[in-house]
């Protein structure tokens, strides 16, 4: 499909928007009640749902309940089966450092190990992050021959290990052994290919070991997740679209990153993300707009609080339609019920906008609307193929 | 998709009950009629409809009319189309013959032929089961070195021939010429590495030949379907299930033998196995109960009877939901409307009970309704991923 979507795909002066409100999909609180979508008050959604076409998106598979990297992947048109992202990966992107293809990045715990080596607490303690600032900045002084190293602090005992040079792989098993007892594992390399990149992540071990021998509680490290960027083309290579980010916390700015997109400043609230918006619209072809706190408050069990965080982001999709948008896409990456106080695989409520598309029925947008929306269910990795489609920048298939 | 639930799949307390109603689905016997469950009187299953969420099942894709292997196979949460499963297999299973992972099977027909070996009635006059069981016995004569052979009647004409030990290979074409006039081809191989097998099987069809000589009409044998157990993951390694079946016919049996499921005397009637899903309900994660008798009505073309086995099967549906299993799934293998007395590849009406189901507008439990069901129209083998979504079971992909 990706291939297809390469070689059908054309350049116009046509505008894509896509409004993600992370964890849209919800659950009643109760029996035969309303959703947290249904029970909020949205004139400028139901506004986009009376005139033009809604459904429900599947995140990655039926029952499938993604993290925000395939959930987010599968919005951008990728096949989240297919392009995995590492956990090593997603902690880098997570601090916004800039991971090159070829880079090699690892998640890291300080940890406490005894005096036969054996991890004694996994978690060191859980030391704060201003010591955990302090002790990565002692892990810089390790050197590599001929691959330069990133030590970056994440929060608390959590740190990330980057390692950037030529020829490296990431083939290679977690150091974290996952119980307490027993000493950290060797990087070990699964494939011919990683032996050499395995040996790096070891001499750095060794050196953290021998740099944290006088720290307590912090005196060694694990690693794990260790991985390179999946091999994807960009948005650019495979929509020929000039696409930009416009997201608060790091995570989506870094999975942008991942597909090409230029990361916009976005201020600190959705109101400030929807003005760079403005501000940057003449400069791009298609827009990502990313609003966390309806996932917040799905994860903290708040309904009420989630139904709120909904309105809010309502209150500011008048002014992105004011834009007139060739094609505007509201959705989430997934489910976060109230009622679960988590991701789930519930399939997620989606509105598209265009001047092309087939009217539904719905005149409100919420679950059981969207169950009988003209997109019907539908894989969010077709979601991006449809904008092109109706933003007129997919070429006609076969003759 | 499998892989994938492979590495997500986590233990816990919950239960997890598949009902399957074999041919459930159905057609209208006249223009603008109910079908066989819309004209059922079903209690049970209507009120399991009403709360919770419901939809079609695909068996195996759009047109597609399934057996009751792939049809089990999607329900079981398998890709029908990846894991075929060889006739002689299926033979075996079929007279609840416990065939091993290496062992090789072929459906064997007693046939006759003429003076010079050109076959001139492929059926052997249709001996009766009593003729064919002295054959087979006859033929337990065979001797192959380093193997054992296993013959076993199956009703009329037909017997199973199952040869295990080391090494087997079943790339084998059929000895059945599929017409008469000639003669039964010779076992011949299609790879290298099922050259010796061929060869075994050559011997043991030699000295049937041999045994057979002075029989009449039964004086030869053809083989079709030779073939091994598709590789395939055990209910317990793909989805950390302890899984049990109850199903009165032994092709059912023989089914979720082949995924690893525990097979549980099921008595006589549905009541019994209802009752013996009961007496075994702490032992076992999952249950599947099958019930044949729908299916048999619809092939006999008997919309009245069908209705009333409906009825039969929804009469113990309460019973199944006083358990209080996490997630109850009531569903066919497929369709067997009785207006066209066969398999059908219709969509099977599919209701799912849990509590953390998004529930729809459905109060009844029949085609039109699940039509418009939350679950839409779901191919079945993601029904099983549903099932461990919603027990709780499947850890999040990707973080």
């Amino acid at each position: 499909m990706m291939d297809l979507i390469k070689d059908l795909a054309v350049q116009n002066h046509s505008k894509i928007v896509l409004l993600v409100a992370d964890g849209l999909g919800g659950l009643p609180a109760a029996p035969g009640g309303p959703t947290e979508l249904e029970a909020a008050a949205t004139p400028n959604l139901d506004a986009l749902v009376a005139g033009n076409v809604c459904g429900l998106s599947i995140p990655v598979a039926p029952g499938i309940t993604p993290g925000s990297g395939p959930g987010h992947l599968g919005l951008f048109g990728y096949d989240p089966l297919r392009c995995s992202i590492g956990r090593g990966v997603l902690e880098a992107l997570g601090i916004d450092f800039d991971l090159g293809s070829d880079d090699v990045a690892a998640r890291g715990n300080f940890c406490t190990v005894g005096p036969n080596g054996e991890i004694t607490d996994r978690r060191a303690g859980r030391i704060s992050t201003d010591v955990g600032r302090r002790l990565v900045e002692k892990l810089r002084a390790t050197r590599i021959d001929g691959v330069e190293v990133f030590v970056e602090p994440v929060r608390d005992y959590r740190f990330v290990l980057v390692l950037r040079g030529p020829g490296l792989e990431a083939e290679i098993d977690d150091t974290d052994p996952g119980r307490t007892g027993v000493p950290p594992r060797p990087p070990t390399a699964r494939s011919p290919g990683s032996e050499r990149t395995a040996a790096l992540i070891g001499s750095f071990v060794e050196q953290a070991a021998a740099i944290l021998e006088d720290e307590h509680p912090a005196n060694m490290i694990t690693l794990r997740g260790i991985a390179r960027r999946p091999p994807m083309p960009s948005f650019e290579e495979a929509y020929r679209l000039r696409a930009a980010a416009i997201a608060v916390y790091p995570m989506y700015r870094g999975l942008a990153r991942l597909v090409g997109m230029t990361i916009l400043a976005p201020g600190s609230n959705w109101g400030e993300q929807v003005a760079a918006l403005r501000e940057h619209w003449e400069a791009y072809d298609f827009f990502f707009l990313h609003y966390k706190y309806t996932d917040a408050a799905g994860e903290d069990g708040d309904f009420d609080r989630k139904v709120k965080c909904i309105e809010e982001f309502d209150g500011q999709v008048g002014a992105v339609a004011d834009l007139q948008p060739d094609v505007l896409i509201v959705t989430g990456d997934h489910s976060t019920p109230a009622a679960l106080r988590n991701h789930s695989w519930h399939p997620v409520p989606v509105v598209l906008a265009a001047r092309s598309c087939r009217p539904d029925a719905a005149t409100t947008f919420g679950e059981a609307q969207c169950l009988h929306g003209g997109l019907g269910q539908i894989e969010a990795k077709y979601l991006l193929p449809l904008a092109l489609a109706h933003a007129g920048r997919l070429a006609k298939f076969g003759a």
